[in-house]
């Protein structure tokens, strides 16, 4: 029987998770059934709500089960198919393990042209990434014409789309992240107003006062911690916070305190919502046309951090962490 | 020229508010201009958002100037009037000055009737409060039958009602509550399914969890602070908290803090709302024709804390932080 490399999840990660965490291996690849697929790993998306998966604290979504493979967003070419639906060749797109070769049902697997757009795209401004920037914004953020827009994470995967998306719909976007490099590529490539390093700025309340002179309308969140804090002083009346992750907290093994946003919320008639794309599951086409149609015209770009090799999947993943990432971070195989 | 006596803001509390941040003076009753009324004060109304009014910091609502008079609900009788809408006898409703008697504008005043429902009613039920409980429920809370509603500040005046209606609405309605004695009130007077005495419960959380058995779909929050905290452990996918107060927090001298509520949010795809009766103000004549509609069928009931005297307004505000009310504290003059 044929083998292939696999990383399994080995330890369930205290705090902030190590490559000790991780477990190469070597698994089978059973013969195909009627059905099914044999695929050849292309690119390996990693995201910070993996994290989630790896503790086993109830979440949105399973945890991942020690001693077995971890899964994540893969776009994957078909070696062999006993599915009429499949041929040798395609690309399909979906949530595969992280093993260079699978066999796999093809249930949720969609499949997608590399004509159309680069392979690893559709792991990110095509893919999870995309659809969680647009349905987040559009769906919990609400935003108006003319609103200020707040995004944190801002030259992450997701926050690099949703401020190009507010530009769309007439915004002023503000986006924060953790490098100059970062601050001037948020201006210069995806057409943020105002970028914020909150690394090197002291009073975060007064610089965001500084970037939104007319408040925050619309925050969207991938961060959580004292950044968010700092937003609650220049959130305006009936703005609303889109909770889309809390990266900054994600390792941290005592439960993270700060102060109450209640207060500001009661005092602003402000909401805050959670946004798992996960939810939206019925919209995911609808929002993959939009953003494909806008990609096609030029009014959004992406930008990717590809790393090269199966071996270096999970040093890329504990990279998120470090905001080593410049837009949607891929491993390519 | 005639005097009445009057309650200005002599201070801006530090924390908690004392009787020697009130002063009682006597002050000037102007000759009537055409349109104006004289009114005699029947029932004033003290509500802990009144607190926030009495710092200077930005808020929903303008804060009260030093040395001026405060003003709440009033319940007030016409003694005179120079106006074609309103005659002498009539009973008028509306936000007005600690004073005994007072000329006013009728601008934002509206008649009530007292053979309808007992005057102090239109300060609490029939009033704001209802109102307040009937448009946060409904707006934000939007539940849904046989959901869960979890009530905190539950023998308060909003929280007596919301879960009045939370049974109207066929909902499981659990409250909290500071005494037995309250806790009792809810369950036997007011139809709520469990109510929980934080006071005597070392485990919250725990508690919660007994009580609500299917989780918290609805939170209707009027405390924030530790009890909100407990909540969160038990809030189901998808659930709404409507922010409506936070009254465990309004007398801090620091900013409160807590466990971060986001990645609670993010988990369950739930959300926060602050809820501002004011902000409803064209929903409030609907809101009271449901409120009447059920008072007059029965279905709901209502109870009040009546101090009697001007001279006891402060300390009837001052109790409304230790818990000494049940339902409404009104004042009668």
């Amino acid at each position: 029987m044929k083998t292939t490399k696999t990383i399994n999840l080995k330890n369930r990660p205290k705090g902030k998770p190590e490559l000790t965490d991780f477990d190469f291996t070597t698994s089978e690849i059973p013969e195909l059934n009627e059905g099914e697929i044999l695929l050849s790993s292309k690119y390996v998306s990693v995201d910070p709500y993996l994290r989630g998966r790896m503790s086993d604290a109830p979440s949105y979504i399973e945890p991942f089960e020690l001693n077995n493979p971890i899964a994540s967003g893969i776009i994957a070419e078909v070696l062999e198919s006993k599915n009429n639906n499949f041929r040798k060749g395609d690309h399909v797109s979906g949530v595969l393990q992280w093993k260079e070769t699978q066999a796999a049902k093809p249930d949720g697997l969609i499949k997608v042209d590399p004509d159309k757009a680069s392979l690893s795209a559709y792991l990110g401004i095509l893919g999870l990434t995309g659809v969680t920037a647009y349905l987040g914004l559009t769906e919990i953020g609400k935003p108006k014409k003319g609103e200020t827009l707040l995004v944190s994470g801002a030259a992450g995967a997701v926050g690099s789309v949703v401020g190009q998306i507010g530009k769309i719909f007439d915004l002023r976007v503000v986006g924060i992240a953790g490098t100059d490099e970062k601050t001037e590529m948020l201006k210069s490539e995806f057409g943020f107003d105002e970028a914020i390093n909150y690394k090197t700025t002291e009073n975060m309340i007064q610089a965001i006062a500084n970037a939104c002179p007319d408040g925050v309308d619309v925050y969207y969140d991938n961060v959580g911690g004292k950044i968010s804090e700092a937003v609650l002083f220049n959130i305006n009346k009936f703005s609303r916070t889109v909770n889309c992750g809390a990266i900054s907290v994600y390792n941290n093994t005592e439960m993270p305190k700060g102060i109450s946003v209640q207060p500001f919320l009661v005092k602003k008639s402000s909401s805050m919502q959670g946004f798992v794309v996960f939810d939206y599951a019925d919209r995911h086409p609808e929002a993959i046309k939009q953003l494909t149609e806008w990609l096609d015209q030029g009014k959004l770009k992406y930008t990717e951090t590809i790393r090269q090799g199966f071996e270096n999947i999970p040093q890329a993943f504990l990279d998120l962490f470090e905001g080593k990432n410049k837009g949607k971070m891929v491993v390519k195989l």
